[in-house]
């Protein structure tokens, strides 16, 4: 027994029941109470964390379905806890790195407190003068992820015209802003007006649409740039990709983050506008945003100077307690969530 | 009348008939015989050639159509001739840079002899210590082409895997040859047992196949690149394309240069695994050799060294005069040509 030995407690869990085929439901992942000793093993150098703010991330559906090829993230094991990003505090450490009282994000479980086995993968928070939930997605994963693609991947220039599509959510709203800042003209498309109106009144995009209300998108993109789009930021996919291409200038960039409206599907989409690749020269590059860690204390010191300065805002859709995680995150898929959609497990 | 003055000659030209949708057929191009004057108008800066060697390229079927866009090539206008890169023979000339009895490549008249109205456009020949119509191809703009693409556009590396599709064509088969001179591990796919033939045993690529015998482009893949494909020389789209995305490796390279398979297709066929742009970080850039001739030079003496040396061999499909052209132009799309397509206007 080490020294830290504590009482075991109850933890309640959202354990993944089996892996899906096309849209993921609630009942996909069910809410399980077990208990866990509040202590990390002796000679282990895990810690021991309560965890307080979940993310809900797109690319979770990923984890959700067997994998057949190795795969950069997993799949989850049915029968244990879901797994994501997410802001806790160190109850007990056997790593040096980490003690008592530490606030933490990285991946962990979705479960009232967890044991992480591989606490390397941990960043510590050193600045806990906004609110923490920003560190399971402004500040974190979405946060660097947005400014990675944005400023690494897009090759951005002042006055360039700049496409962002799932504008509202987590990464896209950061992008518009980075874009703005950087002197581009910005339109994003979203998926209701209250989340267009926040585009164009909260986030500061030049201006904005929703692709619901849309029966031909090369019409729209045509109105939205006359001009054309040097920079498309994607995030959705299928048919969207297909009007960008079209739209697309000379020498033009898309940075391809996501592809959420494919997610589900059995058989993709097709992409019919390709060969618009020769002819305007586009560079079309996907990324991960696991290549770009090592930006994270760059990104990390400008994107506070900024939320202090208030030239950066963000929104969050907080869904509150464990229980209410898997409905927040199968919302992503069907767009429910405005802005980043965080669980509030603990607040403290 | 100029001091050059001459007699008026007979002129054989190949008349471009009228927009063609579908499969380019023999009939949309015609054989006329009218008159030209041998010298240049007085005060012009025009040069008058005689047309010797006629290149056959697959991207004049674009100019066959009606363009509704501005485009990078207009379209050729119906009821006169048809026009392409060719080396020509200077008779007269109102330019400073050229004069009577040079040797010239670039875009010349399908036709005898050619008033050319934009002189600076032609390239002069200083080297023709080499076959003449190999300024049509491996000297001219497909070599240009395969230059550029390969080092500039696939950020080629030793030992890396490439792929090259329509491989023994004008530009594919430099393509492979640039990549072994590189230390690459080189397939290509072509349309016959005799043009893999080719591939394996003239141009010296490690292997290669024949995509008409193969019902599943994943499976022959899967087959030549166990490991995957780093950089794929993209000539022909479509499923190749969709399939070789499949194989792609992380950090992969994919240069756009044609998808011949599309260029007479009223709806393109759909790309269904761009997603693996995200996973494998994926490059796909598009070109124009015409951003590229700054680059001349450097690509003319280094590949005539490769010539002399006998580290670059090219294979030319020669046909017999201008009658021939449009069989020869149309045979691009069924893969009739073996090596680069060449029509012999004059020898001299
Ligand atoms: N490459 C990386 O490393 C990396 C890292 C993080 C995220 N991503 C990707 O970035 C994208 C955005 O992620 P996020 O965290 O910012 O999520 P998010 O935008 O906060 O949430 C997802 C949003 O996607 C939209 N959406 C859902 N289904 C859609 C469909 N069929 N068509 C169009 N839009 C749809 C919904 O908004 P609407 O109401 O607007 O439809 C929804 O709110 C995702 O594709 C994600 O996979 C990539
Ligand atoms: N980006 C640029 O600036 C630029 C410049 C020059 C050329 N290009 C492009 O480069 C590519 C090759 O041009 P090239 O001059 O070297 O022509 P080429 O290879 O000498 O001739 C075209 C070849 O394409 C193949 N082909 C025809 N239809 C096909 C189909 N449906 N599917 C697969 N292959 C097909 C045929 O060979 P098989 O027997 O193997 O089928 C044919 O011999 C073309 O796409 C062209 O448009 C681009």
């Amino acid at each position: 027994m080490g020294s830290h030995c504590r009482d075991e407690v109850s933890n309640k869990q959202i354990i993944f029941q089996d892996y899906v085929t096309g849209f993921p439901k609630e009942t996909d992942m069910v809410s399980k109470t077990s208990t866990i000793r509040l202590n990390v093993p002796q000679g282990s150098n895990a810690v021991l964390v309560k965890n307080l703010y979940l993310s809900c991330d797109p690319y979770m559906r990923s984890r959700m379905k067997k994998s057949l090829v190795k795969s950069y993230v997993p799949s989850f094991t049915p029968g244990l806890p879901m797994a994501g990003y997410g802001v806790a505090k160190v109850l007990d450490s056997g790593f040096a790195a980490l003690k008592e009282g530490d606030l933490v994000w990285g991946i962990t479980g979705w479960e009232e407190y967890s044991l992480i086995t591989e606490p390397e993968t941990l960043f510590k928070i050193n600045h806990a003068d906004v609110p923490l939930s920003y560190y399971t997605g402004l500040l974190g994963m979405a946060g660097m992820t947005a400014y990675a693609g944005f400023y690494e991947v897009c090759c951005p220039k002042r006055g360039e015209f700049v496409f962002v599509s799932a504008a509202s959510g987590a990464v896209g709203q950061l992008v518009g802003q980075f874009a703005k800042l950087m002197g581009c003209y910005v339109v994003g498309s979203a998926g209701s007006t209250e989340k267009v109106d926040l585009l164009k009144n909260k986030f500061g995009f030049d201006d904005a649409f929703n692709y619901k209300e849309e029966h031909d998108l090369n019409v729209v993109l045509k109105r939205y740039f006359p001009e054309g789009i040097d920079i498309y930021f994607e995030n959705v996919g299928g048919t969207m990709l297909d009007a960008a291409l079209l739209k697309m200038r000379l020498n033009g960039h898309i940075a391809v983050c996501g592809m959420i409206s494919q997610y589900n599907l059995e058989k993709p989409d097709g992409i019919y506008h390709l060969a618009n690749v020769i002819t305007k020269r586009i560079h079309i590059k996907g990324f991960l945003v696991l290549d770009h860690y090592h930006l994270y204390p760059k990104f990390l010191e400008s994107t506070l100077k900024y939320i202090k300065e208030g030239k950066i805002v963000y929104l969050e859709d907080i869904a509150e307690g464990l229980d209410s995680a898997p409905a927040a995150l199968i919302g992503l898929f069907t767009g429910h969530n405005v802005g980043k959609q965080v669980v509030v497990v603990a607040r403290e």
